[in-house]
């Protein structure tokens, strides 16, 4: 008989096996090249060119993911992981993305799905009291509010947008005259955001000594803005920027932006979670002068992606630029306007249960777990910083505030690459070539869930060899 | 011992517990209410009003999941939703998301995952196939191509971008002016998605009789806006519209739109993949002059959420509105040329694995298969389409061209509302209450997985109960 694959028995059957095989991965993926071992277009050239037109079993499927597929996977949850930021999944998250799949929820509406809706609502308004953020922005305060983006970059995209709305509103702005500033440390999606939601302008503004957004150049370039008639509207802080790990000056850039009246947007992608840590929480003084905020579950909390943690000081703006009630949506939880409705807080329509993933985590980790291992995280990034120091032939171009230690070789810029290719030679470890103002450098980023303090001294050794070899003395 | 939340070996343990609860679910879902049994703030005054400061074993939170969540969960999977569109997802989806969730991928560029990409780029160039789309919309033709989107309104708010883009880099338009044309039966994503975008102004487009976009009150809007100077910029067909499933002449349109340099996008969100079976494709005719089109695997290719599959005839206009490069995500793969980095086709930077579940699905179930079952559900609609139209009470407000049924009582539209809030006290359907030009309408979308004769019989003993009480003879 044909298998069905709609069978449940089937899928009991077939789950438990694939259990195992996903344990055996979390077990051995220390033990895999961290970088996947293929050449542009092996794996399409694996694949058959033709559909699939008849059912096959999941044995069959299973095999070639392992022969076809797994040879092309890039191991993010590998130990050895240095490179970009960390993207951390973790058996509770796992478990949890295993209860929201076979669930298949669309909570578009808090009718068709209150429990997306509400425990979305209460574990966001549960990481406003572990992050330190003000509490006006709980959903239940009724003022402010969070929300579970795709994204930062659609987050950050999202507050354009309201921003946007509000200088509209407000101020009567157009478009074409709107101005977002953002340091030129910043990250990426902040000046590709501002491109898709149209702004006319958008100002990258220097930065001082240790990477950070400059307040002085914000005001000139706000007050030249302003002499040319045009609307400034929208500035980011990065707390934590994607390049060195740079923390702007928040409350200064707020006290500018309230000046204004600029939207003012944290981007704390990547460093906002270790605000879960009380001593690091000067690094975002000034919340009060904030409008949003963006903070990534999925990188160090360990839920696996897709998990932005994006929250609004006031959601009326966020609402007027993203509401839409058609009638087939109506529906007496909404009319009686005592629900949320998330498809108001972003662009899609559509949501899955992301939030079961962060309640897992927070549930199985325990707060304390996880400020545990960030706490780990700061003491091994400070320590390697430390060694940087130390070391005769490498110097740092940034501050360690958080765990990103970025550094390059004093014999020049030669020697820089050289280290850095050195390195990359290795298979068990992953790292981020930059550049700062035309110069290369080395960037280690340390926040992978399995990395230990034994992980780390291994790629001490391995950039004090290269190190060594790059310029021989 | 304190449980480690890192543990493999813990996993594999709560795991196969898990997948157990997991397919009793599925085998049990056609038990449990539709509707989810909570009213606003149930599920919340259940949680804690303070995060876990402590780790707890997963039993704990699986116990909570069943007595706090479930309650609060409106079950898509339920083989009585006939509610909105179908959410499916499907054994082979779960599986695919369940390897997802352990590989935890960002394939934001290729080299951060090759197999992201590769098995991406593979899987909708098969889709091209299968639909009957151009053959020059394959990625590997290197004009045209396709990429997964989280969900169907990003993708139209990306078409609006890219067509906004075209727009000013061919045409020198402004913002303000640019005009977004769709039919006033069209889904609310395209109004939103235009809002979202900045354009200046939306016409919606009057329907026929059919409730299909007029191509003459297209070409009036058209002319009308020209003559003011403003610049219409994008127009969306829609294959199956929301509310009643009507079909927008695509040909048509498309000959306007290139006539005037309009950007064309379809929106067969819902119906496109119904063009697997090339019996209904007369429906999309004239796609030569269509510029992008999405179509939703998650809803009848059983792929669940988010799976959301966008093609652009020529992808430059989407790629120079979405690429950014800054120095951390400079690499060899990137800079050959030789690869697709899908970062740069949508707002988001990273990315999960998403293609894994459509391979996972076009393989277990076979072309064959997907297309068995959407014949299916066309014969299903069809048949209580016929008994409608052969009750002497109830009267039809739209062609059931696709697997929606939209009708209404004789006696008036009292009788209507009676009838329908009759039916929606029955706990083993959902159906969809809806307006049309004021008037209500019941709205019968069928499609769910495990939906069969039977279910469809019982929902038509529940309308014809229901329509005779509501206006007794």
């Amino acid at each position: 008989m044909r298998p069905d694959p709609a069978d449940p028995d089937a899928f009991r059957r077939d789950a438990h096996r694939l259990v195992d095989w996903m344990a055996d991965y979390l077990a051995g993926v220390s033990k895999r090249p961290v970088w996947a071992q293929v050449e542009p277009g092996d794996i399409r050239a694996a694949l058959p060119s033709e559909p699939p037109e008849h059912p096959e079993p999941f044995d069959a499927v299973l095999t070639d993911l392992d022969d076809l597929v797994m040879p092309g996977v890039t191991h993010w949850q590998h130990p050895g992981w240095f490179a970009y930021f960390p993207s951390n999944t973790s058996p509770p998250a796992i478990l949890a993305e295993m209860v929201a799949a076979v669930l298949g929820q669309q909570g578009m509406l808090w009718k068709t799905g209150p429990a997306v809706t509400e425990v979305e609502s209460h574990v966001l308004d549960w990481m406003v009291d572990l992050l330190g953020l003000p509490a006006t922005w709980r959903v239940d305060s009724g003022v402010g509010g969070g929300v579970i983006q795709a994204s930062a970059s659609d987050a950050t995209h999202a507050a354009l947008v309201a921003a946007r709305r509000r200088a509209a509103q407000e101020r009567g702005a157009s478009l074409v005259d709107c101005v977002a500033y953002v340091s030129a440390q910043a990250h990426s999606s902040v000046d590709k955001g501002a491109n898709v939601a149209g702004y006319g302008h958008v100002r990258l503004i220097d930065v001082g000594d240790d990477q950070e957004q400059r307040p002085d150049a914000l005001r000139q370039a706000i007050e030249a803005d302003l002499a040319a008639g045009l609307v400034p509207t929208f500035v980011c802080s990065a707390v934590g920027t994607t390049g060195t790990g740079a923390v702007d000056p928040v409350r200064a850039i707020g006290e500018i932006a309230r000046e204004w009246g600029l939207w003012h947007h944290v981007d704390a992608a990547w460093a906002g979670p270790f605000m879960m840590c009380e001593e690091l929480r000067h690094h975002q003084d000034g919340l009060e002068l904030v409008d949003s905020y963006v903070a990534n579950a999925h990188k160090v909390i360990f839920t696996g992606m897709e998990c932005t943690l994006f929250w609004v000081a006031d959601r009326r703006p966020l609402l007027d630029a993203m509401s839409i009630l058609p009638p087939y949506l109506r529906n007496e939880a909404t009319e009686s306007g005592s629900v949320v409705d998330y498809r108001d807080w972003h662009v899609a329509l559509g949501r899955r249960f992301r939030a079961l993933k962060l309640w897992f985590v927070l549930r199985m980790f325990g707060a304390h777990g996880i400020r545990d291992r960030l706490r780990e995280y700061i003491r091994l990034a400070t320590e390697l910083s430390d060694r940087v120091d130390r070391h005769p032939s490498l110097e740092r171009v940034a501050p360690t505030s958080f765990p990103l230690v970025s550094f390059r070789h004093t014999a020049g810029d030669d020697a820089t690459r050289a280290m850095i290719a050195g390195i990359e030679t290795a298979p068990d470890v992953a790292v981020t070539p930059s550049e700062l103002g035309g110069r290369p450098f080395l960037r280690i980023s340390i926040g992978q869930l399995t990395t230990t303090e034994q992980h780390v001294d291994h790629l001490w050794q391995l950039i004090r060899d290269q190190a060594a070899s790059a310029a021989p003395d």
